[in-house]
């Protein structure tokens, strides 16, 4: 038996997200679909992440086990043949048979964007979020500052989540402004559910001078979903990647 | 009677081109629905190109007649309210009764797009030819060079098209090598049906080495399609802009 770890990118727009779903379009299904007409094994992929509904990934981590004799290496290539053309193995590699693409991970990044020319939304629709009103970038910032360092991050997470603490770190959390997009690039130990969409709902609030920067401290200090921003929608998220300790792959 | 002449982007992957068909889903027709839902006028309209299935539009010119009394500035919003995401107008004025978006028509552009990186894929398939072949550029921008100037350019004229003359005016090729991007730029007095496509197949060939540089001159020199490379897929073709002479708008 075999363990593979793949990176994987996917255009999430005619996806019901990564997770399998009983009558849904979804990456998962499309994986193991895959896998099974390669190998004609019916298994079951991890993953990093399961992105929801409309959201992207650069570089997914997902695992599985086959007890084929192809090697490691050449399961790009024969997935890449087998895949619809929106999702993308972009490497694949043997692991130890314990790797787990979610429980292992140490940190994680993504990426938001947001388009903000008047041209361009016809092509953008998918892949950003779409906003041409006047923004306080300095303020958004500021506000993005203030997120960096270990909280309870209560305040983005959607209810209903059955994490045990929400207590995270977020290593970088920085906003570009370049050409007409906003990208927010996030790096943090774990994400709670709807985290990075939440965080943008709020710093657009900022950005429109509904919420001042500094008051994101005092958002976070609530643990109150309430005291943030809207959650953003999903087309404009990106999960980027995936770190492991050394080691452990 | 008033004339309206929209400046239309669109992403055309969704679409079998501009031109209304029976039982295939069309720009055209959604425009020609649009209208009619905002004024009732069941109205034909008419555009500076019809582009083909997949290729997509930044500037693309058509124009309309309308009855009613709603200002030209003002279909801009109507429409973009009333059109799929995918298909947005960016400009709406009045114009003479008499303009026709393609028969005055006097200099068009067009961008092709070729991704180059291994990552990415997933995300431009719809929107560039992929292509991560070893390719002589230099040799390319040559062969661009050659394609300058007024010509029978029967050679790059896909068969069946009914012209009267093959010759046309290139006023502009240039192939910009970018950060794993190649976009060629090419403007003229007018283009031979699937001209550009058929270009961009000629000069991969050269950047294969297949053709040498020259060799383009001589191709068009033979009036022959035979002479000329394939026609490269529609999802990386762009109709940019249209330009009319002064005082015909």
């Amino acid at each position: 038996m075999q363990r593979i770890k793949l990176i994987v990118e996917y255009d999430g727009s005619n996806y019901h997200g990564f997770q399998k779903q009983l009558n849904a379009h979804t990456i998962q299904a499309e994986m193991e679909q895959a896998i099974h007409t390669i190998s004609g094994e019916s298994v079951g992929v991890n993953a990093a992440g399961r992105t929801d509904a409309g959201v992207h990934a650069l570089g997914q981590v997902v695992a599985f086990n086959t007890a084929t004799g192809i090697p490691a290496e050449k399961w790009r290539l024969a997935l890449n043949s087998n895949l619809p053309d929106d999702i993308r193995v972009l490497d694949s590699q043997a692991v130890s048979a314990a790797f787990h693409p979610q429980f292992d991970a140490v940190q994680k990044s993504y990426r938001y964007l947001i388009y903000r020319q008047k041209t361009g939304g016809a092509f953008y629709r998918n892949y950003a979020l779409l906003n041409d009103q006047a923004l306080d970038i300095k303020a958004m910032q500021l506000a993005c500052s203030l997120i960096i360092g270990k909280h309870d991050f209560r305040c983005f997470c959607a209810s209903g989540s059955g994490v045990k603490t929400w207590e995270r770190t977020v290593h970088i959390c920085s906003l570009e402004d370049e050409d007409g997009w906003l990208k927010l690039n996030i790096t943090a130990d774990g994400f709670l559910y709807n985290m990075v969409r939440i965080i943008i709902g709020t710093l657009l609030e900022v950005g429109r001078g509904r919420f001042q920067a500094d008051q994101i401290t005092s958002i976070i200090a609530s643990r109150e979903r309430s005291k943030a921003g809207p959650t953003a929608p999903p087309q404009g998220l990106y999960l980027c990647s995936v770190e492991y300790p050394i080691g452990c792959i």
